[in-house]
């Protein structure tokens, strides 16, 4: 696993400093989660930024608007996350690296906002900054055991990138095909139609953008109902869209299951040693003797 | 099999009692369903249980409330649901452990909200303990012979359960993140670009936590439609939202999928040739030799 | 093949007859779609229901009710049909065993609800009787090629049958506990809340059964958006209750597809042949000579 | 992968014209992208066509009508495309053949509607001509190194022709068997109950095309709302269609997985080291002689 890139560049972003024991310590609770002093901190942060979200999310709702129960909490939560930072400004093995590094500007930017707010009062427009302390949440997850998942489950994401390009390039083709299409059946025709006569209701496939957006809500079956086809035509060729988007939004699914499985096998076969008599690969990992030649591996 | 945990847990709470023949024969009716009585016992279980769900949704319809011939189905189950409790409890080994154990539990909480009826005048709140009864559906369901499948999927569902742990925490982020983002565009961005003006149309995205229900909503493809975008940026911004979290929300899919089929293969191998030395079973199907003990099979 | 039950059944169903040359050569178009004659057949009698479908459809439009274009076509498909049904009971090797057979039963079905309607005067309901004429869709299925397709659909279906026995229990209690919690919450609860205050607006989960009807809608994602929770305490356990649905009801899936899977190896796999000499299988379908020893096959 | 029909098709089409240096150089740029030239001009038109679409689509919002602007960037990228056209009808090896294929029809139609504008006053129904012009984002699409992606999916989706199919014949008999049934309870059955009381109120379930809008729209989840069962046996009935539907519709994802999944061992197992007397590849990993010739690997 050694010569995984993507592992080694990140093991590599939080060495152990130089420096006094307590400097390496307070690195290894704060960078790593093997020593029990190291999971806690990790649970510790965990909760504080639940916390820190259920109050920023809970202070825009309309009956907890300016209480001083929240800010007082928000405050608390600040102040906890700045000496977070600065502690792991000062363990850090290269304080200006992390700095400047992603994992530093979210460190950052969670805590910045709640003092811009002290300066700025129209603090309306912070509440998008904030949001970027949720980020942590993945800073955590990193450290934990099941990292194994999300690697294999970014290496399979990774590894269907291209089809993904052909995916998205094949859905915005057919969206844009799709909206003209129920745009010109939906509003244009209709307008046709109804030369002269009684003004035709107003149709909610008002512009291409708009059908687009349908075209979209449709083919990933959210399907919110807003904008609805109303004339027989529009139904019409909105159910045969509606079917060809389906399988083909459906299709991707299939090519993430596939390198999943893919790299499941892979790994399992991949590190099996060939026999040293017969060459034979194939064993299991728990093979003592060669399963052809009766070879002790 | 034997070495299951999980089955041989089971099979332990529900051991034979010891004590007259009487006892034992009751105990094989009642928690067995091996002989032809024991499976007779089921099927009436499973029968008064679906009448009873029946019953008690029934009866919150406003046509059928406080009919007489509801509540005299009621008070029948509910006394054929207590001789059962009483008998289980005594032809099972361990009453105490019986009645402390989940199942015991439960068929309390399936006979008392009738009987608390007649003491407490306001029954309204115990809608919610009657469902407790549905439940026991589960009982009657791991006794029959469909329980392999019930016991692969949970295991499936059991060795992909750091995955779901990571899946459930990219989602949550995606939700808060995603929620914050169309807060801030359909409500905050409206009423800064709307100052001075008329007053803009309430936003249906009022508060973060709205935002991040209309997030859970969409991203699973429900969308009901009570909260969409109305802006066109909001509407560009959710369109991405939509493609994003349908391919996030997509990929776990796999992963149960992919763990069914380990586990089918796992199966598959099993029945394979035991070693005649030492008994290993699993061997490849071309294999010539043991794996573990390197004798020719 | 020729031991798979279902396909010798059907086989046996509809045996050559005895009789004079032409009722066999009858037999041959009619029944079989091998020689050019029973092919055009097929195809005829496919365009000739689909036909019948769009008028049995369109009939109920307001703007074609009581067409005599509609009416006419509807008497000459009628006339074909009772053509076809007296030609098959002609050619059919036991007629009383094909009248009683289910392809009989629609045979006739799909004539009687015309002739009835001239009896009787008010044919409303006698639309549901016609669209059993689509069954016979299917009869010309199986006549094709595709068959093969058709019966590995089934075959995988049949094998997950236990699994979706399960599966629909698993639905039936997720469905019957979501609906009763969201009943209690956004019906009982809301009337505890506000007693003596203004009347709540009335709730969408006006009883239990229609909870479960909102439960299955969003479960499966449809997600009309005809009933959606309005509390915030609502949201909050539907949001869960979402994601914990989708979680569940996307598993099955997996359970088919590792079926067709499963039956797609075994196809492939199960035909090899040893090795006369070694006694490996796994050989390719086009392999000449063993993989392992190098024998001619 | 020269004996793919599909490809070798493909090239035939687009090969080197004689003549001229400066006229195969034009035709390397133009029709390939293996040169930095060629690329670059794949990109520029990428980019081009992307423009264009947002240009067609951001005519129809209503505040962009009559845009000078963009009427000026039309007419530009307009004139682009005409100096591409003839350059590949200049360069093209067979510019009549070029002219009557798909794509040089494509190419002509992006920019006949423009023209046709000048010309013609009321070009409101040229707008479904000028989305043709996106077809072209699948011919710069081909080009890329993505292809062989493309090439996949294309193939998969081949194989898995009879069953897609089968599919949709299936879909088309539950469509129109759910349609007709909910059209019968919504609709008729509503009118015969509520005889010579007040008139019920106005069914959604109008027509049986319409109830068939409504039964694709909920089968393959997508759930507008628009149309919604409001009897209480309209909801049971359609509750258990959503259940059945699901299943149904959710069966033919398993098809195509299962195609992309064998296509992927097949390809993974064709790299495998030829035999060095006949060539053969396709070897399994642990082949000791050639399966073709038996010749020792």
């Amino acid at each position: 696993m050694s010569d995984d890139p993507t592992r080694s560049r990140k093991t590599a972003a939080v060495q152990r400093p130089a420096g006094p024991p307590w400097r390496v310590k307070m690195h290894d609770v704060i960078f790593e989660s093997d020593t029990p002093a190291g999971m806690w901190f990790d649970v510790a942060l965990l909760i504080a930024i639940l916390c820190s979200v259920v109050v920023v999310s809970t202070e825009t709702l309309p009956s907890y608007e300016g209480s001083s129960t929240l800010y007082r909490i928000e405050w608390l939560l600040t102040i906890l996350f700045t000496i977070e930072y600065v502690a792991r400004l000062i363990c850090a093995r290269h304080p200006i690296r992390y700095a400047v590094s992603f994992w530093g500007i979210v460190d950052l930017l969670s805590i910045l906002p709640t003092y811009a707010g002290l300066i700025l009062e129209g603090s309306g427009s912070f509440v998008i900054l904030r949001s970027i302390r949720l980020l942590r949440v993945f800073r955590v997850l990193k450290l934990w055991r099941m990292m194994d998942d999300a690697d294999e489950l970014s290496h399979a994401v990774w590894k269907a990138r291209h089809k993904v390009v052909v995916f998205l390039i094949v859905v915005l083709v057919a969206v844009t095909i799709s909206g003209t299409l129920m745009f010109f059946i939906e509003n244009q025709l209709q307008r046709v139609l109804a030369k002269g006569d009684t003004a035709p209701p107003a149709s909610q496939f008002s512009s291409i953008p708009q059908s687009m957006y349908w075209a979209i809500v449709t083919m990933t079956t959210v399907g919110y109902g807003d904008i609805v086809p109303q004339t027989t035509v529009g139904k019409f060729i909105s159910a045969a869209l509606i079917l060809l988007g389906y399988s083909l939004i459906i299709v991707p699914t299939g090519f993430v299951t596939a390198e999943l499985k893919s790299s499941d096998t892979d790994r399992e076969s991949e590190p099996s040693v060939p026999c040293p008599r017969c060459e034979t690969r194939g064993h299991r990992a728990d093979a003592v003797y060669c399963f052809r030649c009766g070879q002790r591996l």
